[in-house]
Formats: structure tokens, sequence, C-alpha cells
């Protein structure tokens, strides 16, 4: 970033240099916005080059400039304002939101795809799905065609309650489900709903999953970072007063991969009782663990303190769209019509999919093959990082589609990132999902949910001409 | 759990029953323990018995009870104390679970449900929408089971433009296109855009489409409305300025059925035009126009201030919940990433059936069978009144599932709605979308879409026994 774009309308200065063999021009100007932005050389209100300008300037295409733009607004770095272009957010931002591709590009599949938080897309039950779904439809009556009941379809919900219970000791009563588009939506519609009820802030573990920033911050909620380490969230640095709810992931903490430990499970209740917060538990993966089984949910423990989030996009796919909350019943009964008045109620025919998948007994033998495939999976990284003699060494509870990797050599993720990336081998430094700037960078965040164990020794060996020096030709 | 086991050591009842057939052993006792703890029925501080002697009690081993202990230790039910056992944990727990919120009152579907804006829904083309969604699932690939594109599926995208330029006129381009669940998901996106973006007022229709003022109120916007009459909605009563949008239903006017007349669109869209203001278009039934081919959308002639809203829910089902908006491109940059942070995309499988549903050509040829059986309808309905003396009149241009139907004997719409419905016959009352307390209330509003035409005959012959005076039994 040693050279400035300069551009006509607005003047500013962009900290955009040339473009910089190995990566893509769109992911440098992406990195050299937000990093302008956190930095605050780009000042809160700034407005920014048309994009057309832009364009012009740096010889891309508008296309680009677009998708750049709504890429950093997705983030909360931008706002687009009419008449007046786009702005530098001027949102209370932590230093450094994370967030990947919001709009992903299709088209730039990886050779070798190990970026976190992708299940296994490839064994994706078609026969399995297709059966349960055309036995919903044949089975649907008409009324079930209408517009759908806002909490979700009463015979999922009745369904859903029992598996919640029996698989992760949800206190999941079907009253109190909440049928919502993955746990993005879950997050959106709690994040307005407990706004309008007059919370203020929210603590997110960090690092963290990517993308909950700023959907708080879109309600109008102020964020609070608080670190973690190998037992999960460091409850004790929980402010006694004014948070009013606390965003945490006890199964398995993404990305770090501990697992909440017992005492600090009982101190985060125990809080949240004496300050009146909320508890959102986002139990993306809590299926898949492979050492002993799952650790049961906070939310059981605490049904009137916590909220429970779960979804398929694991277990199933992310395509789906599914996903379900249990909430304590007066915030339940709130939520009802921040849904309703969302998109007035899940699709129904997947619900009902979903109610022959789990009642068939399906839903669970699916999970149980998949889990034997992730934890294989997991081996077959460590035996491939072993035989290639790699600076790197898998921390975490072995659980999930992926895992922390410290680096024994001292490297900084993100550069070894981008040299991976450089030779087809995509997975995530942890910058990506600190919200802090000057966290420690403890290592790169590797996926093994999506790609086969064969190709995992490949793309080891191959990184292994990177991290122990050797050139050799893959 | 009828029967107790009793333990020796420590004197407490554990509320374990025999064993359950068809039920893990183990899964029985930790969900009983669970439940003891929640119930305070253990209460906390409780001492509980030494591994070795549970085991005894209940005939399983005692390592099947230690790793129960160890399970609802990581869950926080129970503490283990060196010397002194395993105990209730004593963390404050709520009294019990917290109570369901009321139950919800059982389906009432009436008898004759006339309700506006309701398809056939028995007549939802289960064949059809199989064989699309079978095809789609298919041949989706890999990625098509990822994280979804927010703006769409770009398959759907392209279908979706060319058949909504092709049958309604719409200048849509595939990369103005947003999928979304529904006409509400739709306004609830553009309501948060459009707030964000710095709008505050946005004018309604009045009588109209219930549900819109919530969502425009909820994303703080406030709301004008404006009243229509027999050529749409009176548009020389838009405010010169201070108003950032107007939504407006010109195909077909909710519940009065005008066609915004040629005059008026030209005077809106040059409004639009001096003021900067959106018009936002609600298309809800624009392919049921009975008596003339259905006049194209107002979005082609002024693609840079109209954003066109399409969905369907009333040409297929509503319970789909797949909607569609076409946006300036500005607009559109900006819906982008409140969509990917409402709930990141819409579901994928049922988008890609609707392409293959276009592409086969059943999209059209179901929605001409079902224009055919909406007419028919209608003219069942105008029938009926005739034959049974009704003193009822059908206003309104013959198009889509429900008309307006103003009383020739001045009965007050909400009286003859409540007597209606005292004898099973549901339609609504016009006071219903009307916005303004003091409005007239010009009549009922009578679906036809979701009833079968003797069924029209049946309960029109009903009705009359109310409005004619004569007390017929049925």
């Amino acid at each position: 970033m040693a050279e400035m774009g300069t551009t006509s309308g607005p003047e500013i200065l962009l900290p955009i240099g040339p473009p910089r063999p190995g990566r893509p021009r769109r992911a440098q100007l992406e990195s050299a916005l937000r990093e302008a932005v956190r930095t605050g050389r780009l000042a809160a209100g700034q407005r920014l080059p048309a994009s057309r300008v832009l364009a012009g300037d740096l010889g891309v295409s508008r296309r680009l400039v677009v998708e750049v733009y709504t890429q950093l607004s997705a983030e909360g770095y931008l706002v687009g304002r009419p008449g007046s272009g786009t702005r530098v957010s001027d949102l209370p931002l932590p230093p450094a939101t994370s967030a990947p591709a919001a709009p992903r590009s299709p088209d730039r599949s990886p050779r070798w795809d190990m970026r976190p938080g992708i299940p296994t897309l490839s064994a994706f039950p078609h026969h399995l799905w297709r059966r349960a779904w055309t036995a919903a439809l044949g089975a649907a009556a008409d009324s079930d065609l209408a517009y759908p009941d806002p909490a979700g379809h009463p015979r999922l919900r009745q369904v859903l309650a029992a598996y919640l219970g029996r698989v992760r000791g949800v206190d999941a009563h079907p009253e109190r489900l909440l049928l919502c588009a993955g746990f993005t939506q879950g997050l959106h519609l709690l994040a307005h709903t407990l706004r309008a009820r007059g919370a203020r802030t929210v603590a997110l573990e960090d690092p963290g999953l990517p993308h909950r920033a700023p959907i708080l911050h879109q309600a109008g909620l102020t964020v609070l970072p608080v670190p973690v380490d190998h037992d999960g969230l460091l409850v004790d640095q929980l402010p006694e007063q004014g948070v009013d709810a606390v965003l945490t992931t006890p199964a398995h903490q993404f990305p770090t991969g501990a697992v909440l430990a017992p005492a600090r499970r009982e101190t985060l209740l125990a809080w949240a009782g004496r300050s009146g917060a909320i508890v959102i538990e986002d139990d993306y993966d809590g299926e898949f663990r492979f050492d002993r089984r799952a650790v049961g949910c906070l939310q059981g423990r605490a049904p009137d303190r916590v909220v429970y989030v779960g979804s398929a996009s694991k277990t199933l796919a992310p395509a789906l769209r599914l996903g379900w909350m249990v909430s304590p019943a007066e915030l339940h009964t709130d939520l009802l019509p921040t849904k309703f008045l969302a998109d007035h109620g899940s699709p129904t025919l997947d619900q009902l999919a979903l109610a022959h998948l789990i009642e068939a007994g399906d839903y669970d033998r699916h999970i149980r093959a998949a889990r034997t495939r992730y934890r294989t999976a997991r081996q077959a990284l460590q035996q491939a990082i072993t035989r290639h003699d790699v600076p790197l060494r898998l921390v975490g509870t072995p659980a999930g589609v992926q895992t922390l990797a410290t680096q024994l050599d001292g490297t900084h993720p993100d550069q070894l990132t981008a040299r991976a990336q450089a030779i087809g081998i995509a997975f995530d430094s942890i910058t990506r999902f600190q919200l802090t700037p000057d966290a420690v960078p403890l290592g790169v965040v590797i996926g093994y949910g999506n790609i086969a164990p064969h190709a995992i020794d490949e793309a080891i060996a191959l990184l292994a001409t990177i991290t122990n020096g050797q050139r050799e030709s893959p």
C-alpha cells in the first residue's frame, strides 16, 4: 500500500497500491479499504468516490468496485445514502470487524477448500432429503400451503422439541420454539427484539464467528468484545452491569475449539441471573464432538436466561436455511411479531420435510455418519501434518468441521494464509475472526469438512513446500 | 418415572423408573437427573449416592453412572468435590421450567372460506412442483448447497428476469433482481434500507393490504395514508415534498379492485421524478386479469424510480415464501447487505425448482389454468348474488382472487361480516384495511380463490337468509 490511488469527485486518497501478483484484485481492494477504515485513515462520514470513478482510477471493472462496496457495507464499514453515495460508516465499529465474503462469488472455489465452517457438501443426503420432502408434500393438507405459522409449523416444532431435548439437553417446548432462516436470521430477530426492549450492548466472544457484529450494529446495538482462552469465554471479564446479552459458543468455541469449562458455565449463568442479561447460546456444531459425547447445552440449565439457537447448516446444508431458537417465554412472545413482520414465517414444506427426516430416524443416522467422517478427516489432517513435518499444532477439543492450528515457527497467520492461497489452498487466518486489532494472532483456522481425506494429505504435502522452505513443485 | 429408585448412603429418592425399551438406559438416567434438578426435586447442595451404590440400585454398570455424573457435571447440573462426592450444583436455578406461552387457539377454518387474498390451495400443482423440485435437487452442484448468494441463485435470477420482462413488462436485469421471502420480507428489507439511507415517511394506499404499516413503523418510518378512488391512488394528494416512498398496487388496487388510470400513472412517475421519491409497486396479483391482457407494470416505465415487487404467493402458494424485487441499481446495491444480514439469502432448492418450473413452461400453463378458474369463480359469485337477490354489488376490475362488494341496503360491513361469520361464512369488512378511522365503510371484501364454485352458490344462498331477512334453514 505504498502508493495511493487518486480519485476525481470527492477529493480523497485511497490507500490502494498497484496489483500484487498472486492475490485477487478484489481481495486487495477490500482489505485496503477495511484497513483504512480501521486505522482511521478514512474517517467516519467520509464520502467515497462513485464506483464508476474509482473503477476508472484503478483500471478495474465498475462491477468489481460495486461488489467491494457491497461487501464492506455488509460488514458495517460503509453505508450508502441516497443522493450522497457511499460513505464510511459512523457506527461505533469494533476496531477490526472481521467478516468474510458476504456475497461470496460462487465461481472462485479454491483447489483445496479448507475454509472453516463448511460441512461436506458432497455428502448431502440427497436420497433421504428427497424422500422426506416428497413425503411431506404428499401428506401436506391444503391449509399447510397457506401463509405459514410465524413460529413454525406445529408438527416440526413438536418433533424438533423432542429431538433437541433428547440430543442436546435443550429444555424445549414447542410453544417456545421459533423456526428461523439459520443462525443469521435468529440473531437478526433477537437483535431487533432485544433493541426494542431497550437493550444497548451485546458482548461477543473474541475471536468469534464472522458477521455477528454487523448484524448487531445494524439493529442499533453496541458490541463489546470479550476474550476467550482454552476454557472458552473469559466470563469473569463480563462487566457486572451494562451488558444486555452475551453471544457465546459454549459447546465448541469458534474458532479456538475450546469447550466452556464447567466452572465457567456456572459463573456465566450466575452472572446472567444477577445482571438480568440474556445468554445467546450458538450451538452451531453441537452434534459433532469426537472424543466423547457432547456436553449438553447451557440452555437446559437455565431456560429462563438462555436463548438456544441451532440450525441444519452444518448437519444438512447451509442452502436449506433451516434454523431454530428456544427462548424464555416472555422473549419468545416478543420474537413472534418480529418474525411475522420480517417474513411472515419460514417456508412450510422444508419444515415438514425436516420433521419427516427426524421422525424416520434418518436425521440421527445421517449425523452419526457425518460425525465419523469428520472424526476421520480431522485424524487425516493430524496425520498429514505429522507425516509432512509441517510446523502446525492442532489445538482445541476435537469437534466440528474445523480446528485452530497454532504455528510453531512464528510465521504470521496472515502471511501463511496468503502464501497457501497463492498455491490453491484456502483456509483462514485467525485475524479474520478477531474483533480487537492488537490481539495475539494465534494461528490459522483450517476446515476439514468440505475436502476429501486424500485431498487433505495432498494439500498438507503441498503446504509443507512453503512452511519447510523446500520449493518443490507440487 | 412412576417408580423411585431407593439408595443407601445419603437418603434420597432418585426419580428413576425401570428401563424403558427402545431408549438407552444412560440417556434415561441423564434426562431423569436433569429434570429432577430443574424442577427442584433434587435440591441445590443435595448429595448424590456414590456411583457404585447407585449402580447397584439400578442394576447398571458403575462405569455408566460415572459417565452420567461426569456428563452432568460438565453441563453444570452437578458438582464433584473431593472427599464429599457428587452434589447438586448450588447455582440459583429458575423455580421450574418457564411456563409455555398461552396455547394457540386450534385451527378454526371456516365452513365457507371467502377471505380475500388466498389462492386455490387445493389446486396447488403438486405434481409439477415435485417434478421441478426433484429435477432441481438432482441437478444441484455441491456448491449450490453451500451458503446462498444473498441476491438469489444466479440461475433463477436469469430465468425470472426474462419471465418478468415477458409477462409483466418489468425492466429486469438479473443484477438488479433480489430474491426475498414474499412481499413481506421485500417490504421489510426496503423499509430498513430506505431508513438507513435517511428516509422518514412512506405513503400508503388507504384502504390497503394489511400488515404494511407495522412493517414500516418497525423500521422507524412514519406512514402517510393516501386515499384511493375508482381510478386507483389519488396521486394528486401526494405532497410535493417530505415523502420518501409510496407503496401502491397499480395493477389491481387492494381491496377496491381499481386499476391505476393511465393519466395517474404518468402523474405518479412525474411526481416521483420531481420529489426524488421511490415508488414501491406491489404487483401481488398482476398475472390474474380476466377482462383483457393485464396492464404492464409501472416499473418498466421508470426503472430508475420504481421498485417492482412480486411473489409466488398467489400463483403457487403462500407457504413457499418465494418473492422477488427489481430495484434501481443504487438501491439494489444497498439492499444486498440488508438481505445478507437479515438471513444470509433465501433457501436455494426452491429457487432452483422455480427456475425449472418456469423454463419447462409449467409456470405459465399453471397460471393460465388458474386465471380461467378465478374468472369462473368470480362469475359464479356474481351469478349467485343475482340468483339469490343479495343486496351486494361487485365493483372494481375483474381480476385477482377477491372483490370489493358494496352494500345496497346500508348495513354496516362490520355487522354483515359478523353475522356471516356466525353462520360459517368468512369474508372481511373493508374496515380491516382502512388506515383512517373516519373513512366511509365502502363494503365487504369477498374472496373466491379458496372456495369451490358450487360452494360459492351455497354460501351466497345462506347469506341471503341474513341479508333478505328470510330465516330459512340452510
